[in-house]
C-alpha cells in the first residue's frame, strides 16, 4: 500500500480540481491511499460529490492556506497549520511516503527544505521536470528555479541526483547527462559552466556527454540537462511563453471568418490530436530532488488530468525509493572523492 | 544615397541567397547602393543571373571566407582578407555606412569589436533582436549571446543602448525597459539582476519598469528586455527549439494518412497564413549594438526574404544614425553620474 499526502487547498483551483484528480489517481493505482490535507468543511462535500471510495482516502485537517503570492519566509514562519506545511509534516512523520502540492513554489521549497532537510552531501534541493522532445523519450531538466547563484559543486550534485532519478524511473542504465550552454563565444560558456564541465568530465559515476544549447533541449538527444536555476527557469518559461503565443495565433487564424471556421471543423480531429500532444498535463509533476523525502510540485494551473499525473509521478518515485537511490549514489561519490 | 556592405560569402547558403536578397533589397530601397564583398569569380555570374541593376551595386574583392565553425580568434588573426573582415573594414573606412553578415557570430563580434571599437562609455557590444509578441509591436531583447559573465554596469549600458535604438527606430519616446528575471525565489533573482535593478531604478534617462519572467517575453508588455548573454541566448534558442518541435508535430499530424492530408488541403490557406506569421525571416537581422559603426547579423540559415529583411534593418539604422544616438545618450548619462 502506497500512502501519498495531497496539499488539497493549494494551487490556482484548489480542491475543486484536486479532489476529482484524487479520484482519477485512485482509479489508476489500486494500491494507493490518499491523505487529503485541508479544511474538512470544504473537502467533505467535494469527496462526497465526486464519490471517492471511502476506504481509499483520509481527510487530515489543516486550518490555514498558503496564498500563491505569499512570501515563502512568512509562510514558513506564520502558517504552521497550512495544508502545505501539514502535508510535508506527514512525510517527515512517515504517515505518508510522498506529498504533492500545486501551491506557491517558493513556499513549498522553503518549507520542504526546513522540515525534511536535504540528503547528506546535498547542499540544496533542485526542481526537475520531464520535457517533451522530438525523440521517443522525455528529457529531464534541472534546476528549474529553486536556486540562483549556484556553484559548480551544486550543479554536480544536480547531475548526480537527476542521473539517479532517470536511471531508476525510466530504466536507463547510464543516462546521458549534458550541461546547458551557449555557443557564440570562442571559449564556450560562462565561468560556472566551464568549471562544472571540468568536474563532470572527471566524475566516472556520471555519463557526461558535454554541452547542449537551448535549441537542443527539445531534440531528445540527451536524458538529463543540467543548468543553474536562473537559466533553467528562463528556458522553461520562455518555452511556455512562445508555445502559448503560437497556440493563440493558430486559434486566431482558424476563427477568423466563415471559411477558416469551416476549415477548422474539417481539420478538427487533427487539431484535437495536436492539442492533446501539447497538453502540459502530460508531463505535469516536477520533483523537488535532494530532500530526505519525496515532494512533487504540480503546476499551479494544472487541470484534473494534469494533477492526477503529478500524483502518478509521486507514486513512481515512492515505488523506486528515489531519495534512497540519490543518497546512496552521493555517498559513493563522496567516498571516492575523499577516501579514508 | 545609403551605401551598405554585404559579407557576400557568409552564412549557410552564401551568395546563392545573398545575391537575390540584394536584388530584393535594392527594389525596396530606391536610395540604396550595395557593396558585395567576396570572390568576384563567384559573385559576377550570380549578379548577372539575377540581373542586378549595374549602377546599384559594386563588387569589392576579398579572397578568403570565414567558416561557420571557425574559431573567432583564429579568424581574426589569420583571415585578414575574408569577406567578413573586408566588409567591416569598409565600415571603418567610411566607404559604406553599415555592413550585414550571415557568417559566424563569434567571428563577426570579435572582428567588429577589433576593427570598429566600442563607443566611449560602452565596455562591450551586445546582440539585440526584435521578437514577435502577442501585442501590436515587437519587443527587443539583448544581450543574445555576445557576452557571458556580464556586470551590472554592462547590463545598464545594454539598457541605455536598446532604449536609444527602439526610441529612434520605432518612434517610442520612452521605451519600457524591463529586466529578465525568475520569480520562484522570495528575494527575486540572482545577484547580478538585483544589482542591475538598483542601478536602473536610479537612472532617470531610462523608463525602467521592473522585472519580467520568461513567459512574459512574447506578451508584448514591454519594449526592451535586458539580460546577460547567457540567459538571453538560452531563452532565444529554447524558444526556437520548441517552435521547431511544434511545427514538426503539426506537420506530422497533418500528413499521417489520407484523411489528415485532405484536412490539410482544405485548411491550406489557414496553415499557409500561420506559417507566414511564424516565418523567422520577418524579424531577421540582429544588431551588434555599442560599436562605432553599424553591423547587422543575419541568421546563418536565412532565406532570400529573411536576408533582405536584415539589409532593411541596416538601412533603418543608417537612416536613424543609431551609433550617434547611443553615443550621445551614454555621454549624457556619464556626465550626469560624474559631474565636473
Amino acid at each position: 500500500m502506497i500512502r501519498i499526502g495531497l496539499d488539497a487547498m493549494g494551487g490556482d483551483h484548489g480542491p475543486t480540481v484536486i479532489v476529482p484528480a484524487a479520484k482519477r489517481a485512485l482509479q489508476y493505482h489500486p494500491d494507493l491511499h490518499l491523505v487529503l490535507v485541508g479544511q474538512a468543511d470544504v473537502l467533505t462535500p467535494l469527496v462526497q460529490k465526486h464519490k471517492l471510495p471511502t476506504d481509499r482516502y483520509t481527510i487530515h485537517p489543516a486550518t490555514e492556506i498558503v496564498a500563491m503570492d505569499e512570501s515563502p519566509a512568512l509562510a514558513l514562519r506564520n502558517k504552521k497549520d497550512s495544508s502545505m506545511r501539514v502535508a510535508i509534516n506527514l512525510v517527515k512523520e512517515g504517515v505518508v511516503q510522498a506529498c504533492v502540492s500545486a501551491g506557491n513554489t517558493g513556499a513549498l521549497m522553503a518549507t520542504s527544505k526546513f522540515v525534511l532537510k536535504t540528503l547528506p552531501g546535498i547542499d540544496r534541493p533542485a526542481i526537475i521536470s520531464a520535457l517533451p522532445t522530438l525523440g521517443e523519450r522525455f528529457s529531464y531538466m534541472l534546476d528549474l528555479g529553486a536556486n540562483v547563484d549556484s556553484t559548480a559543486q551544486q550543479l554536480l550534485q544536480f547531475a548526480v541526483m537527476a542521473s539517479s532519478l532517470v536511471s531508476a524511473v525510466d530504466n536507463i542504465p547510464a543516462p546521458k547527462v549534458a550541461l546547458l550552454n551557449i555557443g557564440a563565444e570562442e571559449i564556450k560558456g560562462n565561468a560556472l559552466v566551464k568549471e562544472t564541465a571540468e568536474l563532470l568530465t572527471n566524475l566516472k559515476e556520471i555519463n557526461y556527454v558535454g554541452f547542449v544549447e537551448g535549441d537542443d533541449i527539445y531534440k531528445g538527444i540527451v536524458d538529463v540537462i543540467v543548468c543553474d536555476g536562473f537559466a533553467g527557469n528562463i528556458a522553461l518559461k520562455a518555452s511556455e511563453g512562445i508555445a502559448k503565443m503560437m497556440a493563440q495565433r493558430i486559434k486566431e487564424n482558424f476563427t477568423r471568418n466563415f471559411m477558416t471556421k469551416l476549415a477548422a471543423l474539417i481539420a478538427a480531429p487533427v487539431l484535437r490530436n495536436i492539442k492533446r500532444q501539447f497538453d502540459p498535463g502530460r508531463y505535469n509533476g516536477a520533483s523537488l530532488l535532494g530532500l530526505q523525502g519525496i515532494v512533487i510540485k504540480s503546476h499551479g494551473s494544472a487541470d484534473v488530468k494534469g494533477y492526477a499525473h503529478a500524483i502518478s509521478e509521486a507514486v513512481r518515485e515512492v515505488e523506486k525509493n528515489i531519495p534512497h537511490l540519490i543518497g546512496a549514489q552521493i555517498a559513493k561519490i563522496l567516498k571516492d572523492i575523499s577516501p579514508v
